[in-house]
């Protein structure tokens, strides 16, 4: 049986270049730019609750530093630095080098460098803290958006929580389509590069994690205003709009976790300079409606009815 | 049932004082202080594993963060923020607040401040990553140990296995040594103090979380030289003192883990300045042996005896 400290060797020791110390002392040692502050947040992840036990570990191990990265981006924050700490109940060799490889992957993408972690046996559990930087003062809040700023998604919206009634048999999903929203659920691309471009245009930023109205509904708590949206500019991809039931297509969408695009909230003024990201980013956005005074959160159909809303997000221990 | 975010808004949200934005958003923004490089560390406790299921939640929450402020001291780096991640099989409320009230008594104890987390369901899982600052250039690594070093230890060792040991009941300990023994494996100090007044005078350091043979076998592989141990000069407690086997005493005081003392190298000429730090901090310090150029590890008895050591630390997956 591998050791401990053999498996770490193996599997997760990279030489740092942009560490002053990595993996292998008791701490690892980060020189912030001058200028910047550090942005820190962290995501853990376990076995059963974020992902199935038998999920593809390459991309289990892209997952868990993609949601971390998600919280950067919704910064507007460059990725620097992760840590990485894991509960394995066993050591399954093919298992770990496909994990680290779906993790090492996106870093390099990212330019984000493994400086640290601990390993453990115990139930499967991936907590994975992610540091990046961002000039000092320029960081995307969630309590900068104003009455009247445009509020914006990237991407489209519902597609993991998609997914997850497919997985679970609650719905039948069709090959390419389901083939989809399987990528967008085990497979999610953080909008790092669209948070880097949204500094100094976007008034506040959100990544959508727990669904479209739980996390605006952070924003407009933070900012206290209100939003009112309408249904028919909310996103939707193909496999989305070929499913019948338009009650699973607006849970999905509105409610649904998972899909870490960005919401963020900008004045009208720059949306010359948004619409333009589209193509020096390749990115999909959508304006999907207007940040209120009024304190509360309106959906609205195409006749502008209100539309009913069961569950706003998800919550761990409901 | 209390919500997710409810919990954390009740339990883990303390106004940020020294971060420049605290619980609450996407990511937590800290300003390092210029000249200063941050030192990060994380450590994952998993119930059955780093603790009994049924341990008093208040020692819990003070150990969580000690194990890793331990980390932080070990480098000579003072403690400023950490991020907690827990997953809870369910919400008790009152084991939250003793959880928290551990963990908050000994963050305020040495000024550091909880920044951001996650909260989940799942398997009883705590994980906390800890970040502190250090002069640039100034930190305590493991690979500066030097031939002629002394080999010092603060504390006394083996004390937290020996009360490993007692709660499996495979030894029986007195009630008063017992209670002593018990305080140490489940309310470690960490030695930050000592850690910053070491700058400067170690040349290594690390912290003994895996036992003394196999947490300075670290320094001497990564800084290529060896060390020669006296069996008589390993400090111990009375409760130790007190079991009459000396092989229990040798595998705890040697091999044990959750110490959490500082070992440390530092050159002769500094004797009297480290020797000074037993009166100005108030802390026990012991020169155990020597620093050699062979690399290799002995302990000598009394006589000058090798003694024999069967396993030099805890590796999770042994």
């Amino acid at each position: 049986m591998i050791s401990e400290f053999a498996l770490i060797e193996r599997y997760f020791t990279r030489p740092a270049s942009s560490a002053d110390l990595g993996v292998g002392d008791d701490c690892a040692l980060l020189s912030v730019s001058p200028g910047h502050q550090l942005a820190v947040s962290t995501d853990m992840l376990v076995s059963g609750r974020h992902f199935f036990a038998d999920v593809d570990p390459h991309r289990l191990g892209h997952k868990a530093l993609a949601v971390n990265l998600s919280d950067l981006a919704a910064m507007g924050a460059k990725p620097r630095w992760f840590t990485l700490s894991l509960a394995l109940p066993a050591i399954e060799e093919p298992w770990l080098a496909a994990f680290a490889d779906g993790m090492f992957d996106l870093a390099r993408e990212f330019g984000v460098e493994l400086v640290g972690g601990d390993t453990t046996s115990g139930p499967l559990n991936i907590c994975v803290q992610i540091m990046g930087e961002v000039p000092t003062g320029q960081a995307l809040l969630r309590s900068g958006a104003r009455p009247e700023d445009d509020v914006w998604i990237s991407g489209t919206l519902g597609d993991a929580a998609l997914a997850l009634d497919g997985l679970q048999g609650k719905i039948s999903l069709a090959g390419e389509g389901f083939a989809f929203v399987r990528d967008r659920l085990e497979r999610p691309l953080p909008k790092v590069n669209l948070g880097l471009a949204l500094r100094g245009l976007a008034h506040a930023a959100i990544d959508v994690s727990d669904g479209l109205l739980a996390d605006l509904g952070h924003i407009l708590t933070r900012s206290c205003v209100g939003a009112a949206l309408d249904w028919e500019s909310v996103p939707l991809s193909n496999a989305m709009r070929s499913v019948e039931d338009l009650s699973v297509v607006r849970r999905c969408a509105l409610s649904g976790g998972d899909d870490y695009e960005l919401c963020f909230t900008a004045p009208a003024c720059v949306r010359p300079h948004i619409d333009a990201l589209r193509d020096t980013l390749g990115v999909a956005l959508a304006r999907i409606g207007v940040i209120t005074a009024a304190c509360d959160l309106q959906v609205r159909d195409v006749r502008g009815e209100p539309i009913e809303i069961e569950r706003h997000g998800y919550d761990h221990f409901a």
